[in-house]
């Protein structure tokens, strides 16, 4: 018998991501424990955890915390990852982790190329 | 200067998986590595690709060849992963990867809880 | 000069929904102000605001707040939208609108064909 | 009894859209009738028929082919869609619908405040 969970909640809680991203981390010098925890970044954002700690992103991968720590501080040391620090809704001053590195990455490697389409044009 | 992919192309190529796919992958025995070849698979399906070879899905991973091949073998070993065989254009039977039975396992879990609650609606 | 939004931004607020509904609310009798309040729900929905007023979903829609209040009833109706019951976090009661009834038909309509496609296999 | 579809089916057919387009059609002189057009386009795309023709796209909306054809035109002349003129696989100039001047409307509307903010920011 098939007690499926309700359709709604199948399709309400899914995760979007560029296909690029998955074809391009290998050459970005990621592995896959590194593309998951980015993976894991998206979805915590999505559910408004901006700033996740190692702890809890642990709960969903197979490394160990201390291993999580040294992933995230690589990500950053990489330039993928950034955080930022907002004002939250009392003044008080939050971390949050910010993929916008990443997706700079992704979405305008092609500038030379570009370029040089542009003047074809004329 | 920020000379971007066009937006329809970014929004054109994207990939949409289930949340419960990141949450759960650690309690169904799939590493990180697995998982993501569980994503290539999904996104080759997208693009009309139903059975890459190792070769084709090594382009996108930092595994090898030969340890894709195994990662493959055992996520159908693991019953997450099937082979199906259907019938082509021509008639020719083809060969594809099914994630059925993952999507079965993500979705359909909750059997005995859901049971015992339609007994106490009565 | 693009001082587009940051590309995070773009990238998580996305409405996903099955290419299905679109191919099929014309089918089920729906008309294009019908289905784009069933869009409407499903981004509520997804910012945690399950039961919108008629006047809410004005706000983004070009009918007037009666003939939402018209549309929802209608929707109802059809039995295509349910409005549920349930238990806030403070044991208060609160409604809210679900689109399973839509689903389950727009998921659920080719029963009597697989069954004559089981019967063909053997 | 549930004969659904194959999760996997659902899954795969999914089409994915800014919420902004959602929440700014109105804004920006759109109707539904228009919003659902620029939807089916975007779902022609995901499936490669990138100049679906008036007759094409009535199969799944409730508006005559004349009338498809004018909000087609309507839509140009607002300058939310455009035709570009590309060369196909053999040579022959084909034409295709690009959503592109939408999306930069969606996405870069806040030029100037974004301006203002930077200098607030020194």
């Amino acid at each position: 018998m098939s007690n499926h969970l309700p359709y709604e909640q199948m399709l309400q809680n899914q995760l979007v991501l560029p296909q690029v991203l998955l074809t391009s981390y290998k050459n970005m010098n990621m592995n896959e424990t590194e593309l998951v925890i980015i993976l894991q970044l998206l979805r915590f954002q999505q559910e408004k955890v901006t700033f996740p700690t190692p702890s809890e992103i642990t709960d969903f991968v197979t490394v160990s915390e201390e291993e999580c720590s040294n992933y995230l501080r690589t990500l950053i040391q990489k330039g993928l990852v950034e955080i930022l620090h907002e004002k939250g809704p009392e003044g008080i001053i939050q971390e949050k982790y910010s993929l916008e590195p990443l997706f700079v990455r992704l979405f305008e490697t092609k500038e030379e190329k570009k370029e040089s389409q542009d003047i074809s044009k004329e």
